[in-house]
């Protein structure tokens, strides 16, 4: 059975965690790190087998662990991803805006052929990239159109530097077109979507991102259009947010869970 | 790097023999065999580093490979599939429709556990698994919606039982509804994506299926709705034939070398 280290104790890490001591995930949690400890107390008072709550992240992948899972934010990955690989640990990543960043990717891919550890991307709130990844050589285009209700949008740097109050939006308005590059920097709560979706295909000056904000609709909703030789991809998800976290969505959840599933199981693997 | 044995010389197994070939798949193809043993040879003719071709399937799994890739037929999983997992190989399978039979499914499940191995199904010709398989205990409904011109449905058993003529088939018509375990042995030409699909999901017998007739289409098109607490997911797959298979979807080539790739590579993994 796989040993874990769990770095992050927030609500995905929480939820995580619970879901390997439910045994949905068959794996022993053996270690956890939060920079607040409080959070790792609080978790570890819920779980029937308490894992070790270590006082830094090394001594999360330093220990006799299989497999770190960051839940925690993109300064993180950009702190501690290479030492976990370095450390011979595979590594599952939340945070996946983090590898937007070309050098932080670049030297991660090469980590893990070094030292033949593997990094796992879970799906998050969309669907699709299973495709999307499999016709990358002869995709076209990309374009990831994003809608919520404007009160969900409020608060992106988006409306600063265009001097737009997101309170004035009263009907269904493109107010973002542009490359996924940009995109991500004014609207930093889409960015794990447009980074996977951009990772996966064409890459972040390529992948276009519009965003919708729509006064009629309590969800958020993403579609991907993709075209190329193989021909023509369309999905549509529309998001539910989880009860115990609503600034995630519930697929975003469920698809880490059932990542690390996978990961943790010798089974059969369905999809690509 | 990881040896490999392919199982089925023929259009899908020699693309992805070619792909091990070019590096595209960084693995080295050890053995092969095909029961006609001209496709075998035919095959090797066109390959740089030459396999060695044996006399009968057990002798694949018996070899010193990591994992075999059946291309073969639905016949070969049920003879061989479980031989392979018990001399400890992983399989990559492309005639899924066989794991439709519980008492198959039911077999190779319990010896990946016993013998620690793995089965991967790689994604055919639809996307969207990935989200599919996530949010598999809480699904609701799934229907996947196929679309044919009625010339590439012409054959079909279906047509036998309703005593119809697909030539006269003039305008788009939704031709059967019901469920998939039904709609694979009516139309064994969809087999794959309805076996996928109830596999990921709700298993054959919740999963429903449409097949639409239309004369004004000469594209294959795969529809997948599918909703439950998450949301609600839909996927469109336009799907051009490959080139050197037209029976076969581009999508469903490239998924399963973009499958074999993962296999083989240690790398970051984009997606659940």
């Amino acid at each position: 059975m796989k040993r874990i280290g769990l770095l992050g104790c927030g609500a995905i890490g929480t939820q995580i965690a619970l879901a390997i001591n439910s045994g949905q995930v068959q794996a022993e949690l053996t270690h956890v790190y939060d920079y607040d400890k409080s959070k790792a107390e609080s978790l570890v008072a819920r779980l029937d087998k308490k894992p070790t709550i270590v006082e830094n992240p090394h001594l999360l992948s330093s220990n006799n662990v299989d497999l770190v899972v960051e839940a925690a934010s993109q300064d993180a990955i950009k702190n501690h991803a290479l030492s976990i690989i370095q450390n011979r640990k595979d590594l599952m990543i939340m945070s996946v805006g983090a590898l937007l960043d070309e050098s932080v990717f670049d030297i991660l891919f090469d980590a893990c052929h070094e030292f033949k550890k593997r990094i796992y991307l879970p799906s998050g709130a969309i669907a699709g990239l299973d495709a999307i990844k499999s016709v990358k050589s002869e995709l076209e285009s990309v374009t990831l159109i994003t809608t919520k209700n404007p009160k969900a949008l409020a608060g992106a740097k988006f409306f600063e530097t265009k001097n737009m109050d997101v309170h004035s939006i009263k009907e269904k308005t493109v107010i973002f077109e542009g490359a996924a590059k940009e995109a991500v920097t004014l609207f930093p709560a889409n960015i794990n979507v447009a980074a996977l979706l951009s990772l996966a295909g064409l890459g972040s000056e390529k992948t276009l991102v519009k965003i919708v904000a729509d006064p009629n609709t309590n969800k958020n909703t993403h579609k991907i259009e993709a075209s190329g030789i193989f021909g023509k991809i369309s999905i549509q998800v529309e998001n539910v947010p989880d009860n115990t976290n609503p600034k995630t969505s519930r697929l975003a959840i469920l698809s880490a869970i059932e990542c690390l599933h996978t990961i943790c199981s010798d089974d059969i693997k369905i999809g690509t």
